[in-house]
């Protein structure tokens, strides 16, 4: 098998011979915490399908919600599944009635599946989907040798980039959408939350032309990460009140956006106070609890825009991406702070639990970091 | 004096002697409840400001907070302030360097009065200036048998439409701007809360082109004026369950968008469930007090847009209403529920309080009703 | 067959065998001028499709090009294939994999057939699909006994509309889409040309919340149509000045936008001129050859926006459109002014190049008008 | 006189004592073609004005065309008038009433001077006001020691930038308007001519963060300045088809965005051909003459959209600009290719018509380079 079988051959059912039968993944086997590394089955590609021989694959931290066994995983997961949504993989084999791939093609992956015929989807708004099924949460995922995925949601990576930030594409994904959701470049934006998709969301601002981007967390360790990702300026907000720095780093205008990426009910109270009136707020961290704000304060009379963000636009979000990855305008590898072998997942989980790590890159069985 | 009189004139000087010296006028005297019928003197126009012999003018919520006294009021007004900030008035003089308007003209008056040369003002942003003083409010207002105003907030009042109507552009300008921050032609609406505004929304979202427009309140009294302000459907939240109700009348799809004119915290969460992933919000109403909100569930996950909303474009929304109005598509004569001598101002306070009233619009004293 | 078969059902091998073998069709059957009427087989549909029994199918302005066979008839059509591509239809057999319709549904189509994964597709533009294959011209169409179609090309129609506007909602959505291309609602807004799709225009700029709408042609038949569409001024351009009209009828202000639909480069022209600084000329209609223009003083001193139109937005326009209809704000039966046999296909085209026609809708074998 | 002088003191009055009575101007003096320097009143500023002591003025195409006495000038130059509508200078005196600034502060300027009431100035499109007069076209420019504006249009420069690039804002802001009136970051981008203008736009849209900025030209002396500016590359158009290497540069995608500079008939089409379906073309060059297109091909069936871009817009596009510039992120020094005496305006105007030029800076009497 190589790279020049031409997408028309009848790859799928001829190689079905060949392929392996079982595989190592990383699967929540039980209703509990913690994951089991099982043998199992690898995927046999249906119609429409790719099967990936999994190259490299993030930790998120919905991987650790999902180890914690937290009241939403409790809710959403059905055991057993395997876990990963972050990936590249190289195109192993076929499904039928592929023939926009070809053996050998690498692609990352977008997870959200989506059905295609609901009004979000119809109308170009795919990542909000009623029905969206999420790789590695709701069916299957990358944590394994192998994956298998709609062939639509592939998408092939820049060969420019490393093999790691290839892998990282699905969240880099999440911070693209985000930025781009209002005015960003010659803007003034804060990006609050410095875990990994506030430091994609650094870089991003930074290349797409923000004109000052301001990085905010309470961790010394990703607050010096920010700064490799060519963030402005850096507010550690458990010393020094957010606001009145921010009025001070932008001359007492105030930003015109804010990328909310910590769910901190802090954060976007902040983030809003130190918005000039008219600018945006989007928020992409999650909250852990349902929390108040001033509305008429904060919001209402400022004339604010606030925007959920969920997911990437399906795919224009990876068209913005895949552009700025391309060009070399964006560089995310200082955010990327650990590789390791995907055997250590718990390892992983641990490092991301003490808060001194940016994104975790794992390596599958039998690749070479 | 009459319609004739060249603009370039200089009227001031000259009409300042046949001008009348004092007038009657609700004034906030002190810093307690209630307000005062007092004798006070006519305002001189100050260079580019006009002279308006008040004809007609509405009274809001806001002036019920002022007269009420409270916590908002006794932070923002400094007594003795003429109250009134909805009005149309006849151009009685005009201050030094005003060309654009002649004497004789009947105008309507943004309320705000901004400065021209903070961000928002020199962006096309001027409802949220940061130095935003209102008339009625921070200087003297329209409740008055004279009022002068800047030139610039004046706008000729389309001759078409009653003069009640031509008194009260300024909230229903409150309900175009909200209406049109997001989609509406062709869209599902809802508007939660029926008091003025909220009736005038109804109004504008019909004549705009919503395909639907889904009314609620917890008063017949309102949703009766709903009905007559063409509501396609209207919903009695102390008796159904809003989401319910929405989904039956969009047939499962959910709403493009809802217009917030009630402030009240389970409209905005209704709201927000009753949405389509992708769907807007757009509160006006202003809430009591800070509530809490399930932000995951509610707004990411749905990938909502919130606007917050205050005044009118300026003065975008007044041509946007200009224009419904001159060309007869909106018709809001069915909110408009009382006309009274402004003398009986304390009459009209209490009409508000029994919630049985659309807009009551008052008659200054020498007028005819 | 009837309605209740459970979509699931494996329809399309069962039915087979009860379809009819061969039907009537209008036929492009040679590389020359006209048209034939034959019996061809009655399509299978393939995996993904719909076969629908066709119920009323409108003519188009293409459908005049490819009879009289010009020269964009000659570089794009290959004989023989079935023309028409607005139609309406009741699904008789699903293809394999179809789900989400069942036999009995009565649908529209979209007739641009895309291909799903290019730029456009990907990102919410599938209109300008860069290999778009439409029905009718490049695949055979709807001027037939049965037609096959994807099934993501199929619309569900309005149950409340008549069954000759269910029949025209292709052209019907490029109007929708010209209209929706900029600002409408509140706007003043002019139609130049009603043809077909210029009268819908005129009925979806009433219907979507235009404030003044403005429709322009040389002919009094479709002036008069124009009328009865609503149209609140109509200018017979053979006799009067286009601008000067306008601006009477906008006291001065001239048009926020034009709805070009005629194809003419003086109606270009003109309708450039009829702008306020900063309007937008959404264009449709298809010039007959390349055509000057003085961009200098139209275009770029007055700060307009040009949008070149062409399909229905994929599927947006679809659902605007099906809003208006659904709610009963949009009419459009006036501009639908013929309705006769498909066998006189002949007729329809005399009629058509005689001018006194809006649009016509024709019946096929069998159904009764 | 200092920086110090509180803005309240009457200083014109005051000043207006020592300030000189005449000063050396650049002088349109005749209906003819050619200038002459001559000795003029010094302007004494109006109420709202500014009197500013000129430190550095661009010289445009524009006056090249007013120097060589083309038709448009004829049609709209009055003489005599002291040309240059780009410079910066020092406020040495406040008209009546100015507030916001004080003597001393150095701000460059807006030429667009406007009504401020019609349609467009009241809806944030000042750039299009429908009475807008042109400092250095219609009204005394900054080509002398001294000249007056309107305070309004007066905006303090970014400290941290050079003198000249200061003086040269206002066809910078025509760039930077150019650039953000559609999509940008992200996108593959042309900028077609090479002039001053084009090359600020290579750099707006570096700076901007557009992922590919393509810059053509036929002077290879401009092209090298487009490659100092940044251009990732270039295309010199009198050697190689523009849209074979454009598709070669895109991967064979196409450009989101053109930025057309040159006003070249066949800039145009070639930018049509080489957008991908759906982009924009964003017309600032003035082309000579009317000129034809091939609409449908080039401009319907692409779902292209077209932008008129003049002036600049007031005053979002000064605050992008101020940001680009005052965060470091845009340098347009490259462009800026020669600083001369503005006695030497002859020899200016020579330099612009060899085309070995970039941008020219004159330097006013008394002044050190």
């Amino acid at each position: 098998m190589n790279a020049t079988t031409p997408a028309t051959t009848p790859v799928s059912r001829t190689q079905a011979g060949t392929r392996a039968r079982t595989m190592k993944a990383v699967v929540k086997a039980a209703a509990a915490p913690g994951v089991e590394i099982r043998d199992v089955p690898v995927p046999v590609p249906g119609a429409g399908e790719l099967l990936l021989k999994v190259l490299r694959a993030g930790v998120c931290g919905t991987d650790l919600h999902i180890y914690t066994w937290d009241r939403w995983s409790q809710g959403r997961i059905k055991p057993p599944v395997t876990l990963g949504h972050e990936f590249v993989g190289e195109i192993v084999e076929l499904g039928a009635g592929v023939t926009e791939f070809k053996v050998g093609e690498r692609v990352a992956c977008e997870s959200h599946i989506v059905d295609g015929h609901c009004i979000a989807c119809r109308t170009g708004n795919g990542h909000v989907c009623e029905n969206t099924r999420i790789l590695g949460v709701d069916v299957n995922g990358g944590f394994a040798e192998y994956v298998a995925v709609p062939a639509t949601n592939g998408w092939r990576v820049p060969p420019n980039i490393p093999i790691e930030v290839q892998g990282i594409m699905e969240p880099l994904g999440n911070a693209v959408h985000t930025a781009f959701a209002g005015d960003l470049s010659a803007c003034r934006i804060a990006v609050t939350g410095c875990g990994p998709i506030g430091l994609f969301a650094v870089g991003v601002a930074r290349a797409a032309g923000a004109a000052q981007v301001v990085a905010s967390d309470v961790a010394p360790y990703r607050l010096e990460l920010a700064r490799k990702m060519k963030a402005d300026a850096v507010i550690d907000v458990s010393k020094e009140p957010f606001v009145e720095r921010v009025m001070e780093l932008t001359g007492g205008r105030g930003l015109d956006g804010v990328l909310e990426m910590s769910g901190n009910p802090q954060a976007v109270r902040d983030g809003l106070a130190a918005l000039r009136n008219g600018g945006r707020l989007s928020l992409l961290g999650i909250p852990k609890e349902p929390f108040e704000l001033d509305w008429t304060r904060l919001f209402i009379f400022k004339g604010i825009t606030l925007h959920g963000i969920i997911g990437r636009r399906m795919y224009q979000t990876w068209y913005q991406m895949d552009n700025l990855l391309r060009s070399g305008r964006l560089d995310v590898t200082p955010a990327i702070t650990h590789i390791m072998p995907m055997e250590r997942f718990d390892d992983a989980i641990q490092l991301l639990r003490s808060g001194n790590a940016g994104k975790v890159v794992l390596v599958p069985w039998g690749q070479q970091a």
